[in-house]
């Protein structure tokens, strides 16, 4: 392997490592002895490559950072209504941290630094806005319901898949967060989405079941 | 005062304190000496009532526990049916939250111990039975759309509960919390109660607007 494959893999050997510790145990209870023991490296190998914990914490926040704007990017791109758009949102961001430790450690780093502390929780605040984008959109289509608040139901969805994230990360690694989010989408847009709302969306067999 | 009165004040001024750098700091962050200098204490007036950090922290874990018992004895014993039970827990746990900085601190630190480490999330276990428990109640009732099911909107309701916490904690010290928390129970119950189920409950002005 040339240096510099060898060098890049080393990095990544250490991204991974770290972030395997970090998602089971945040940033503060993550020692830099544990994650060079999991990554079978040593001191000087680490240093060769970062500075300190914080810095691959910086970097696995970053990482995620642009997961996600690929994420909103490639959904935004397809021109789908406003719903279906955000059932995609939702269900792809589950479906990724489900599979991909490096992205779920880096979702919990930067919600640890933002929801919890003091400070402006900007993560959040920037997806509370572009889902209220969409909430309104379809609320100008016609596919909420007469009286809801796009705000209000960007403030529950939001709520609602970050705590089905503590829960599933808690409880099964992230491995039950598809099923969870997609639930919550059922419930809440059972709830507040005309016929027309609903079935531009994929439903649920439950919503079949019952009807609109 | 007698010393007694004395001893008790001082303890409730130190819980008060330490709840109140707890609930912005969490517990890794919270230092001693910032709880004392808030109360304005010595060490040794401290260590006269607790141990050590983690004591204080044990105490208001098992106030918060205390206060959730007698709320859910309370709407158990009321009578009413499932769903306004419901409601009435999630405002009434929402509306001390937002009063109570002890309360609040004691709810942050079982929640650091519970969610997002490993382990079982136990609190959050029997919240998600009880409140299963009731819906399903519901559904036995007729309260619940056909085809419903309890355990996933007690799901749903749980971690859209735990999300709204950790968002209205972040950004207004639980000041919204109880907004939050009606918000969202009007946009699930909307979505998977009948309108006998919905009606049983209190309204929302969105949904007397647009009908059930």
């Amino acid at each position: 392997m040339p240096q510099q494959d060898r060098a890049y893999a080393t990095r990544e050997a250490i991204l991974h490592a770290a972030a395997e510790e970090f998602d089971r145990l945040g940033y503060d209870r993550t020692s830099l002895t544990a994650v060079l023991a999991r990554a079978g490296l040593t001191k000087g190998a680490f240093y060769f490559h970062f500075p300190s914990k914080e810095a691959v914490a910086n970097a696995l926040v970053e990482r995620q950072d642009e997961v996600w704007s690929q994420v909103r990017e490639s959904w935004r791109g397809r021109g789908l209504d406003p719903l279906t758009t955000l059932r995609g949102l939702f269900t792809e961001s589950a479906e990724r941290m489900s599979a991909d430790v490096v992205l779920r450690a880096g979702v919990r780093l930067n919600a640890e630094r933002e929801i919890g502390y003091p400070g402006v929780p900007s993560a959040h605040v920037l997806w509370e806005k572009l889902i209220g984008a969409y909430l309104a959109e379809a609320a100008e289509g016609g596919h909420l319901r007469t009286g809801v608040d796009p705000e209000a139901v960007a403030r529950t969805l939001c709520g609602a898949a970050i705590g089905a994230r503590l829960i599933s990360s808690a409880t099964t690694s992230c491995g039950d967060l598809p099923a969870r989010m997609r639930e919550l989408l059922d419930h809440v847009l059972a709830g507040v989405a005309t016929s027309a709302g609903k079935l531009s969306g994929s439903q649920s067999a439950s919503e079949r079941a019952s009807g609109p």
